[in-house]
């Protein structure tokens, strides 16, 4: 059976997560915390981390893909309808640069110092918080949301006027420090109403239901309505 | 006019150099530092990272591509011949995966700690050289060395049987870090012969007749019997 490799609050494996379900492919779901060096991770990505997906492609045998964009690629490839990145060059080029732009720059400026230091670091039992570098975290998720509204302003979509990839990257990244209680919604309404309608699809049911031991989500991570 | 915004010793921008001169395609090369806040790579790439692809596709119009895995995927699909990736989808995730390798990984473990520290920040008028990390981006070059070295003691190619972006993406970074001189080639045997016959492609020359101001590169560097 498919499974896909995965840690809960990590925003590639929800990403990951989000386009299983917006293609209606269903995975086994492992959690592989990579610090682990978990033998069955080790055989499947050499490179340990995580999300890492194991398919029995519609071709026959059995399939490990990783890292995260590359399994983007595939399942786009393997399967797809329903295609998750427009049909032309520009606008593949633009749903692609943008969820580079959540799982690179989002990730650099925002989950790593925020979301890893809180989640990661608390499963890894360390306690390495930087007051400095949580400020710089919090100055960049407000101009990520700022990005993230004027794209809105001009399109239904963050890529165009379709929901592509680019909009499931930045739904995993962003439910991910909803998590945590971190964003500041209300100052952003282009942004509030986009995460509102991608809350009310039954692809982010599962991850709004995710609960860490010991780490309670904010109390509006789980409402469509918040 | 195609154009490449760049910086002549980062591996990504080689990579898409590799690409474009595989495939057959001229670009012209814009040097553009991205720490200069210059205002055309803002316009092109709100991330404000090189490089940076502005294409004519045969489409028609102007289109500005970026980071580097979004480029290497526009240019396999806007111009698919020569083919950069396998056919097969385990073989396109093969190659992919082993790009990512490089771009994500080896950055991260050797080109960030040592080409950056010395290139980058010299660029920039830095000086904060750690002995620590330099030492550990070493034994990590050497562990990414034979990693490659095993890969291809099964394989004619990095990713397979032929030449594949993997083998762009390995080459890209392997000399960027081979300017400084500091990749232990005699102790990898497979991975010499690999680079000796990469060396001898066309592709390879204009990146081997790079200069740094002020920073004369290795003595082997453009030799491809070193």
């Amino acid at each position: 059976m498919r499974s896909l490799f995965h840690m809960p609050l990590d925003p590639q494996s929800r990403k990951i997560r989000l386009i299983l379900a917006e293609k209606g492919l269903t995975a086994r779901l492992v959690v592989t915390p990579p610090w682990d060096g978990h033998e069955d991770l080790a055989r499947a990505n050499p490179a340990m981390s995580v999300p890492v997906l194991i398919d029995e492609p519609p071709t026959g045998g059995e399939i490990a893909v990783a890292p995260d964009a590359v399994i983007a690629e595939y399942l786009e490839e393997a399967y797809a309808k329903p295609a998750l990145m427009p049909a032309t060059s520009a606008g593949r080029a633009e749903a692609r640069r943008l969820a580079a732009w959540f799982d690179i720059k989002f990730e650099a400026d925002v989950n790593a110092p925020l979301l890893r230091q809180r989640v990661d670091a608390r499963l890894q039992g360390r306690r390495d918080k930087d007051p400095d570098a949580i400020r710089r975290g919090l100055d960049a998720l407000a101009w990520h949301l700022d990005y993230a509204s004027w794209l809105l302003e001009q399109r239904s979509w963050l890529a165009g006027d379709k929901l592509t990839i680019a909009d499931l990257a930045a739904a995993a990244h962003l439910s991910a420090s909803d998590y945590l209680g971190i964003v500041p919604w209300t100052e952003f309404p282009e942004a509030r109403a986009w995460y509102q309608k991608m809350k009310s699809r039954p692809s982010m049911r599962p991850l709004l239901a995710d609960r860490l031991d010991g780490l309670a989500p904010s109390a509006h991570y789980a409402d469509p309505d918040f």
